[in-house]
């Protein structure tokens, strides 16, 4: 979601800010005049955004149409009705289970709770948006450079603890990179970090992973009162823009995390396509299977051109390249948006999986481009 | 609606988050599980959240079904379009609107802004949900007493201003007194606020009024560019669970508010619905019409029952009780949720309109539990 321009996360744009929403100008996108209001352009092929075109499910559809006439009330009903389901699926309290207008919020949340109590520590690269939402609240950040072959270095960010760290943040698979960090190296990192310092680890990606169930951590939250793992409805139910997200963590990390929240929780049509699709494996299983077929044509286009790419187990793919920016900008010029460079990694350009039709007007061009 | 529970505000409960949601436990609602999703259960008046159960508008309700396939895509155009479409009604830049989930989100984000530069200074009595959750953070918060008839004392709050002030905050028409402040004497105590002390007016009701454009200061944006105006689509448009609140500020104090919001501004359900309704006066007329004739009902039964209400000027009444809290349960008896007292306002009773068929319940019971 790193190139939406919401005025709401622009607002104080600072040099980080710039650098998470650096895609959309240099895309060119078209004018908002001559833009739906929802949904890309007609021509346009929107492979910038890690959305999921395939969502929402069928389901959801039908049970946003049917509850829309009801949004006259407050919808904290069925806040707390999603958040049971949820508590059930992972064996937790409800009072474990924190409900928010997209993870965003929640991750948002989650930083302002802890940034007076120590520097946050987190790869030199993720999806740091919400790290410098707090960082511009006068949170400090403390990184961690990325292995040569763009993995998180978590023997790194274990050496980098110490008394000045308050919090950790991962994501994991990471963004923009697409590599999973491995389930059991990752349950082996957070038994090694000091149980008073949280674990927040962004789970945004984790049932695209080949083995969601290993990939995930959240049966290590019984174990780990320090955990806190963020997921969301926007990737593998294709809800980007119905805005429900989540959080598992302890009662007492909940009840923090809540505290900081601004938003209620969530709305009349995001709670009811969450609940109606949150167990619509039909859906979830045909979207899965959508995004891998869309991700398998990148990597070929990708080898064919002779290039290569991180290894994705995510909705979106790292290409190395000559110069993202410079292959940003020949896909714009074809309709095709993509991400530019993140910072000083010009090297690598992220592309996200979409619908097939578009993903094979990127692999078309990929070979005309590479070169760019 | 400041009953709601929702754990995103009640999270750190302190006894001023208990005092804004006491309502709900003691109008012993159904269980959760006996209720739907949305709305009340069959066989509740649910008179205690000042929702409109008129709305959404047709064509709100209309153009959420028409979204939900989008759903999977950030809608940050969407937002963009109806900030453009508010920017135009009032003249003032689409630079100068946020759109935030809900105006909760864009009151608490404000009050996180300012926190640090001084004392919150705000009535006595009014709804102070969001200043709750910035002293919660650490905000000051300094009251100035309403005046004997329960109006707010803006001569009182001038005298209060002083080096420790940060800020003002007022709600117009005040929640939940429902008492107008009339236009013309605000506009004067606008004028003679400091221009460096920001003043915030939350005009979650003003729509209501007998004579919005009186009752509105949005049109001394330009003279006072420290005035912010709040405004929010769950009132007279009806849309309470779809979380779409705005503010209109200077293009400097815009960008410092948003700044502090964690969601995205608005989900597509909720900006498609506030982008058809918002100039759909066929149905806005129609919902205030409701609202009045709900509000004479109460207003009549008040005078019947031998009992006087603060002049309402919005979709709620204050009624004037021996004790706020036993009407509150002799009421919840009945299936008739209403508001029980507000800190040590045991003697004002807060009930909403709503659902005609519920107000003529209410109404039918007042002369009953009128003596409680």
């Amino acid at each position: 979601m790193d190139d939406i321009s919401r005025r709401a996360l622009i607002g104080a744009a600072s040099a980080g800010t710039a650098l998470a929403f650096a895609g959309r100008a240099g895309a060119q996108a078209p004018t908002p005049a001559a833009r739906p209001l929802f949904g890309p352009a007609p021509g346009v092929a929107q492979l910038s955004r890690n959305e999921n075109p395939y969502g929402p499910s069928p389901k959801a559809i039908e049970a946003m149409a049917a509850a829309a006439p009801k949004g006259s009330y407050y919808a904290d009903v069925a806040a707390d009705r999603l958040a049971a389901m949820i508590a059930e699926r992972h064996g937790v309290s409800p009072a474990q289970v924190v409900i928010g207008s997209g993870s965003t919020e929640i991750l948002s949340a989650i930083a302002l709770a802890w940034k007076d109590k120590g520097a946050i520590l987190c790869p030199g690269l993720f999806w740091d948006t919400t790290v410098l939402y707090a960082a511009r609240k006068g949170a400090t950040v403390k990184r961690v450079p990325l292995k040569p072959d763009m993995s998180v270095d978590l023997d790194g960010m274990l050496a980098a603890i110490g008394p000045d760290v308050g919090m950790i943040h991962l994501c994991n698979p990471n963004n923009p990179t697409a590599i999973l960090i491995d389930g059991d190296a990752l349950r082996a990192f957070i038994a090694r970090v000091p149980p008073h310092i949280p674990v927040l680890i962004d789970e945004a990606y984790s049932e695209l992973t080949t083995r969601p169930d290993h990939a995930s951590v959240t049966a290590s939250l019984k174990a780990h009162p320090n955990l806190i793992v963020a997921r969301t409805f926007s990737k593998i139910y294709g809800m980007a823009g119905l805005r429900i997200g989540y959080a598992l963590a302890s009662e007492a990390n909940a009840e923090l995390m809540g505290s900081y929240l601004m938003s209620f929780g969530g709305n009349t049509a995001g709670l009811a396509a969450a609940i109606a699709s949150y167990d619509d494996t039909a859906f979830t299983t045909f979207s899965k299977a959508r995004i891998l077929e869309a991700r398998g044509m990148i990597l070929d286009a990708v080898a064919k051109a002779g290039l290569t790419a991180a290894p994705s187990e995510t909705n979106f793919v790292f290409v190395k390249v000559a110069d993202a920016n410079a292959v940003q900008r020949a896909m714009a010029a074809r309709n095709i948006l993509i991400r530019g460079a993140y910072g000083e990694w010009n090297q690598w350009s992220r592309v996200s999986t979409g619908r097939i039709e578009d993903v094979k007007r990127y692999c078309e061009a990929l070979p005309q481009v590479a070169g760019a």
